[in-house]
């Protein structure tokens, strides 16, 4: 289950820009590792130390530093010393549960995101907060783990006589914001599946289980709704192509990641309004049921509860009672309470019961 | 029931442009349909290849390009190299599960919309995507299945001395945006009426099925919303007439077209409306139909049991039970079994029961 | 019960501006009122063809034709050609399913309305379009049905020395705004008593008829607020003043009908409001309704249970039972049963269930 | 209980700005008060006729016309015409259901509101219109009832020495505003406790007349919402300042008010939260009664009955029950059937029934 | 239980400017803390008077003067005579129940703002109005209670050689609002957490004091949101920073406060939309509570009373039985019992509900 707020406790009280690495700590150490390319050359090699990086600053290439594991402060620090980030900036790549926003500086824009991904492993769906410092003529990326979804950014990367290859800083931005709102599809894929099977369940066999699901799913969506949101108004702010850091072409194509993004919360929102029905449902299935058990109980008692008072009666030790003297008194009562029982069958019936 | 995502699993991890198509191969083989027209002239010709597209390029008449299917990628590519279409358009048109929107390039307007019409056979409603994209003097509309709702305008396209004939490209992507909405006043219509049909089952003869068919509903609108507003969006921005692409007459009518999205919105709000109020009645139903059988119950149970319990009195075998001796003990218990029963059943009319 | 879309198979596919009567045939004849004024004239006549029209067209007198009866297409065709009205207005008028609107032309203006009024005969409220265009010195009205709700308008221009005779075809029409306008109240008044004898019912004496009125109401609310929204765009569109149509002193009572149907809103939505908590307030009359049932049920089954348990204890056929002989177990038996019942009773009434 | 509309009958088809009082009758008589003041002089009497009005127009002091009454409407007219008021304004001052509004005038503005009171006598809320004409150097107030919320401003006024008696009559209109808000938190207060005292009831010991009472909560909150919203706008208005007649140092007091109005809307609207909620709490209170209802059923039942056949099964009158001839059979029943109620007690109370 | 609106009765009726102290009396004496620094010195005492604070008035090191405690109405007056506020920001102070705004005078800035924090002994969440007058080299902050969440803040500002010392007074307003805010996240922590346990208790072990607590959590919520929603736009308009008040590079501070606001209104949201739901929960879980005792209820019966029914059928005394007179026939009947209560519980295991 999703906390729905990280614990904040220990970096209340601080100075601002304080840095504080805020979430769990998911990587055994930060992998640091450089792309570095232009149309004719690519380089990719994993960096010891924060050193390597200085290099990488002032060359004509396009570089792309990405930091997996973020509890080494001291690295981040001087990360951001190289680039010249701001204090605040440094800070907010730390905290790990900020809000996706984007805020400019004069010589880099800064990027928060949140992406999702399915597990190799076990399929589970995974979130962690993507930072993004883009620059004229390089992108850094940190994140928490190791995995990411830049797996094919990577690819097309290393086959030379890509366009991406031709392409500056602000494409490759555009190629990573692409990827990670193309892996909200495939988890948007994986809840709708859950919802049709929920649904399914619900109308013909609803139990808690189903009840606990249909709370989870809820939760996940309010969840996937407050990452998704903030992260339309950047790629609309971005998109709307003022800030000078995109050139016209990438614009285009950031286009196209804000047509996506629209398509995304679409979706969110048509499946919370079928998870706001489901409980409507599991109320409906259950008070069928419990329609069904009472039914049960009345034709039951209705039909043996009378006869019983019929045994009753000529159970009764009245001396006066000629019933009990006749001779076809014990069939005739049988016979009396097969037509009664025959007339409330055939009431039951009328009244759709059985 | 809709699907309301589609697989796009094949598409993850691609770059930008990369033609696929998204979606089921819903026709045999791709089939060109080119109408060429002016007000003196009108011809009509299925194309066997995109050859004879070139050709149509750049006459004075208006020529309007058909293809229903896509999964013939190169088709599409041929296609767009010759009147000269981004690439990313050509990856939306392959992608059928596109948001409705609308785009502007230099010399062409790329719209995405969502037709719905009713299959020629057993009247079910099917939905799919329709791709125009209009130039100065040509419409491309792409779609997966041979069948839609043009036939009117190609109709009125053969008969001459009909105002479409002396029109340009403009007038004719209205009519078929025309022909769209007006496609979705149909499927209102049976939607409208199920409700009707719905609402009286819920009052009267509530179900299972019954649910069942409300949730459907529920499902459609939501599938149908989501087709809708963004296609108001879309409309209102070609009416607006900011984009030249349109003279000054055809912005007329699609004010026109307009207005009718508008209404169609109206509508489905309130259907949406009327169905969300739905579910209450039907566990109102399922109330009043428990109270119903609790009733029976109670009647059945609160006159018997006290009768069974004077039976049982005197059933009791104590040596010195003087009633038992009595001579009219035993028409006297019945008697005053009978005043008991009248009394309860005077009871439960006096409280509505019955 | 208000069909909420109207049939509009007979329409599809028709190219835009083709004249059909969409709507039921509400009168016997179209009937044409011609009324011809000034401050000093007043000339009141039923006009049997259009010829007549032609006649008022280019008087400096303000012409009011209102037209009842709207399936003879050629009559409206020909009042359109002889005003210069625009193919797709004429469409519209004709078309009696639109959404309120106002369309602006070079030389006339065109309104579409929804006016309700009660019907003389049985009180039950009707609705229908009207169309309004209008002109610099003319007016015309277009409904289905001879009845509406002008009566008063037309009283005032019968009166020499009213305003309104000074005045022009703005404030004519403008007056019939208003008429339009002041005749929902009368309705909202209706649906107010029907809400508040409705609330009565639900908290004293809930039925499935209750039940069924609450949805018709809900229904009803659903298609005035429809009819309404859009109004209030029309006039707050006339009231700005933009369109130079309408006189500055007219625009001041403008102002005032547009107060006017904000008020109708807001006691829509009041009622909205309202009725949305009928159901609610119908579930917890049946919840209560069902506590009572059971609450009885279980009083007579609780008491006379172990009742009769102790009767059948002492029914028993053992040889060796004791109190069967005792003197006073009889008697012992009734004491002890009587004790039981008053302490049940006791308990019940503690419970407050009694 | 509030009525939500008034009845309009008697106005509807009158032309426009036609004098008619709707309303209720409230007072005998009008009362007409005056009062005259500058930072010197402080006169304050009661006006037998209109006349006196007349004198007071053009003085250089400030003039507070207040009328108390308004079934008289000739009073209303002459007092028009001394003041040059509108018609339509007039005619809104009479029709006392109006929604509050701002209209301005070349030489004075126009307020409408809705002012609240607690009767001095009983507590209970009253809701009148106060219908403020604001000029250079002259207030006039009107509304129907004797009784108002402007002692406290009489007060100040009849002090000297105060700020109010050195501003000019934009002032007034201020402190006037100021005190009808004012008055909207003591009804809020009362509706708070009203609130907090059925949150009690309903978790507690809910019953119909707690439901009658959460309905007429929400029914107050929907007539306080409906003069509330639109009086935002109106003070909003006001203290932008766009209109000149309020001096910039009143403003700053406007805007005063105009945070008291939002926080008033702040309350209601957590109000509505509130109590929307008490519906829901309601039914699950009802729900837990019927459960403990249900309970001790199934208690009474599952016990007896089981005993019940017991006994049942030694009263059989077999020839061959070897049972029956038992020494201790009738005291091993006795045991059996203690066991088995202990035991059947003790899954209730593991199933925490008990 | 938080009060939803405090006692305004008090000041009703007053005019405007008049200085009440609105709200609880909660320090015994109002403490002054008078801290003055720059980037050299730092200087923190207590005063006993406002004497004091008229010396720091004209000195070019920033003061904040701390009042805690502020039913002493005449040194609230005296500080705003030495600091030239305005009348009406004084009984704004005051009024402690104010809705968190913004307002601006000539040389300084009015914020009032809601300060939530734990009580430092029982953990209990206090609410309590906080009020910042910021000037040009001064920030008075008014609170009613000693104590705050600004103990951070004073200890950076102990120490030199920290920013916050170089800095002037809108650094240190800065500081405050982000202090207040950091504050926040941990009341929502805790809410988090409730929430947590409350939806184990729903869906487990759901009892009134379930209802009770989601009932409190949702009247916390709505309080919040109260304090939030308006402190969100104080903080908007200050991050804007078009009052000249901020330094440039304060605001880059400020805007992450804003950022951190937008957070907490979002975790606001997404809880309520938790706790919305809650109640569905509660009611679900009883119906399937209730489900579970009609279940026990109608199997008991359903075995128990067709047995006894053949109890009583050979309980009858008919002279004519020849059953009774069989050899095997009482075995027999205990047979027959057998079957059928094995046939009804394989029934009842086949219909689940065993």
């Amino acid at each position: 289950m999703r906390k729905l707020i990280r614990r904040a406790s220990r970096k209340a009280g601080l100075a601002p820009g304080t840095l504080v690495h805020v979430g769990e700590r998911k990587a055994e150490k930060p992998r640091i590792t450089i792309i570095d390319y232009d149309a004719e050359n690519f380089q990719e090699r994993e960096a010891d130390s924060v050193k390597q990086c200085h290099a990488s600053r002032h060359t004509s290439t396009v570089t792309w530093i990405n930091v997996s594991g973020l509890h080494d402060v001291s690295l981040i620090e001087e990360l951001g010393e190289c680039f010249g980030i701001h204090s605040l900036v440094l800070e907010d790549i730390l905290n790990t549960s900020q809000r996706p926003k984007l805020e400019e500086y004069e010589d880099h824009m800064f990027i928060v995101l949140r992406m999702l991904y399915q597990h190799s492993e076990d399929g589970e769906v995974e979130a962690e907060q993507l930072a993004l410092v883009v620059g004229d003529n390089f992108v850094l990326s940190f994140q928490e783990r190791a995995q990411d979804v830049f797996e094919g950014v990577r690819g097309r990367l290393r086959t030379s006589r890509r366009r991406i290859r031709e392409r500056g800083a602000d494409y490759l931005a555009y190629a990573l914001l692409d990827a990670v709102v193309d892996a909200y599809f495939l988890v948007l894929e994986s809840l709708g599946e859950m919802i049709e099977s929920l649904e399914d369940d619900l109308l013909h066999d609803p139990s808690v289980a189903t009840l606990n699901a249909v709370h989870g799913l809820k939760r996940e969506l309010i969840f996937l709704r407050r990452s998704v949101w903030p992260l339309r108004e950047v790629i609309s702010l971005l998109a709307r192509g003022e800030r000078g850091a995109f050139s016209d072409e990438t614009l285009i194509y950031l286009r196209d990641v804000y047509d996506h993004t629209i398509q995304v919360i679409d979706t969110i929102e048509s499946y919370r309004d079928l998870v706001a029905g489901m409980h409507d449902t599991y109320l409906s299935s259950l008070s069928n049921r419990m329609n069904e058990v009472m039914k049960v109980l009345t034709i039951f008692a209705s039909i043996f509860i009378p006869l019983t008072f019929i045994a009753g009666i000529y159970g009764m030790n009245f001396q006066y009672m000629p019933e009990l003297h006749w001779r076809w008194a014990y069939p005739g009562v049988w016979a009396a309470m097969l037509v009664l029982t025959l007339f409330m069958l055939s009431y039951f019936r009328r009244k759709k019961w059985l």
